[in-house]
């Protein structure tokens, strides 16, 4: 189902409708896209489908999908998956929507960070709340130096090989990290802002085992300022509850945990600044013709972020975007299993 | 969970929310107040729960239950029934909301025509297409005749003992009863508008070889004319391609099938000429406030009769429903899997 980026230069994918997600939400559209007759392409940041469900609690039961009395995350997920088979959906994972715009025969043209390019008659946007990015430290002068002084992930553990190394967080990835650079960094510094931290008891347990031992340190407290002259981080005022202290740091490793990030969504010019997409109620269609929101990115009085929700705004997001697809057509189908050729279809995959 | 009548001098039966009808939407709604911690009741005029989903097509195959490939109609309403289970509703099963009239501190008082009342604060109503009653016959002097000459059901066979019996109608109910009263009618006469019919061929052939015996008669045409003049059925006249033919009889038994009839909700001022309940569609709120409507019933622009819309509406308007039962509280859960204690109590009955 996975295909590989071509290169820019391929022709445009025309589809009936571009499904901007592969979480629930998203997944399920493909389903009903393919019952009313339309085709899809879906596009996913993230290297698998599923979503938040997968990225973010995919053991978690689940109580609430209608006429399924338990499940985790991961197994929504792979019934959606199995559901959308008949259709087969391609999915092109991995990329991300930078740009959308408006074509003059009312289709929307759509291109990934990799190079693909989409025509499509409609655009879902499922994309749940967002991207998930690492939070940034807020301090001024951080951003110029990011990349070489303070990082946000391990790209590469040589880095920080020999060096200075301040860990910022209260997390496993902090834990995790600082106990991992240990026979890497020259010194590791671990920061939080309470002695109390969000990890597993065991990586608690070892990290301070480390500092009795005198193999790295452990300081309450926030990053304040950061020292960088010559454009590289020399130092950093760590501040404390009476006063601050200075560490001297060739790197920053800031492990806060991920947030959600609209990303270029925000560019489109139908995201609130809550970052989420006002829609009408009964077609989940956003300020501008074509483009619907389905799941917890659309926002409309009452709305709940339910997942079940999700399911019936993108069913009925789809039958508007049937009509741009095909304008001139009075479609008929609305149950799966009205149409005998489609049920069969369905059948032959799911008996 | 079916609780028997009471007689009417018992007390009022005090609920959050009163849910009218036992089908899929029905039984997730009980789940969904469950979850948000809202007590319900439920009536159905049907002995069984499930809706038309069970009355209808238990068999057929549905496809487009999101995260369920392939179940059936039976299937899905055995898994509602599980899913509703850690929450009891209570069920009063074989029973109709007769009457429905606002109270003076804003709740509502509902009565049942088995002497059952409700005093809820508000008001589901998942009725789907209504109660299912037999198609009538289209003539103005049927009425008067209902219950002693015309007959739209076999209460009790002795009835027909010794007496001429005029079947109309073609399905399957027509053939079993023309076939199953030939040993206690005097004479039975059949009366379809043409000669095919939408029955089992093992009985259109049995009522053939009747007729070929001389057992019974078999006449094509519609039934026109009644001859009552002493206010009981002396004959008929069916109408035939080329003029009409009377044939003497005692009784008329119709069976047309049954058409959904909104029944008693039509009186309550929220059903429009269609027998739909019109709503808005961020809470699913009639034109009277704390009566939601959810399912096939609910009318909005492009409402799709999709049970997972049924869903939704339903999901919304009890959290508006919430609202009405409890005034000054502010609700805080949404999903069941937030709340420990709510998700314990699911987990103990579904794992």
């Amino acid at each position: 189902m996975v295909s590989t980026p071509t290169l820019s230069s391929a022709p445009d994918i025309r589809t009936d409708v571009l499904i901007v997600g592969a979480g629930p939400v998203g997944l399920f559209a493909a389903f009903e896209a393919g019952v009313i007759g339309l085709s899809c392409q879906i596009v996913d940041g993230i290297e698998r489908p599923g979503g938040q469900c997968i990225e973010l609690y995919p053991d978690k039961p689940i109580y609430d999908i209608p006429a399924i009395p338990s499940c985790t995350a991961r197994d929504l997920v792979d019934r959606l998956m199995e559901q959308c088979r008949p259709f087969d959906p391609p999915m092109h994972l991995g990329q991300r929507i930078e740009s959308l715009e408006a074509l003059e025969d009312g289709r929307w043209r759509a291109c990934t960070d990799q190079g693909l390019a989409f025509n499509a008659a409609a655009v879902l946007v499922a994309a749940g709340n967002g991207a998930f990015v690492p939070q940034r430290l807020m301090l001024d002068e951080a951003p110029a130096l990011e990349g070489r002084s303070i990082h946000y992930s391990v790209a590469d553990v040589n880095t920080f090989a020999g060096k200075n190394v301040v860990i910022a967080g209260g997390g496993d990835s902090a834990l995790d990290w600082a106990l991992s650079l240990l026979p890497v960094a020259q010194r590791v510094t671990l920061v939080h802002r309470r002695p109390g931290f969000s990890a597993a008891d065991s990586s608690v347990a070892r990290m301070h085992e480390a500092v009795a031992a005198g193999k790295m340190d452990f300081v309450v407290g926030t990053i304040g300022q950061l020292h960088a002259p010559q454009g590289r981080l020399e130092s950093i005022d760590v501040r404390q509850i009476e006063g601050s202290a200075r560490i001297d740091t060739d790197h920053l490793l800031v492990l806060f945990g991920l947030v959600a990030a609209l990303g270029p969504i925000a560019d489109w010019g139908i995201a609130n600044p809550a970052g989420k997409i006002p829609v009408d109620t009964s077609y989940y269609e956003s300020s501008r013709p074509g483009i619907f929101a389905a799941g917890d990115i659309a926002a409309y009085p009452n709305k709940q972020k339910l997942i079940l929700s999700g399911f019936h705004e993108a069913s009925l997001a789809l039958r508007k975007a049937y009509t741009y697809a095909f304008p001139d057509k009075k479609r008929v189908h609305v149950h799966s299993s009205y149409d005998a050729k489609l049920a069969e279809r369905i059948a032959a995959v799911h008996t």
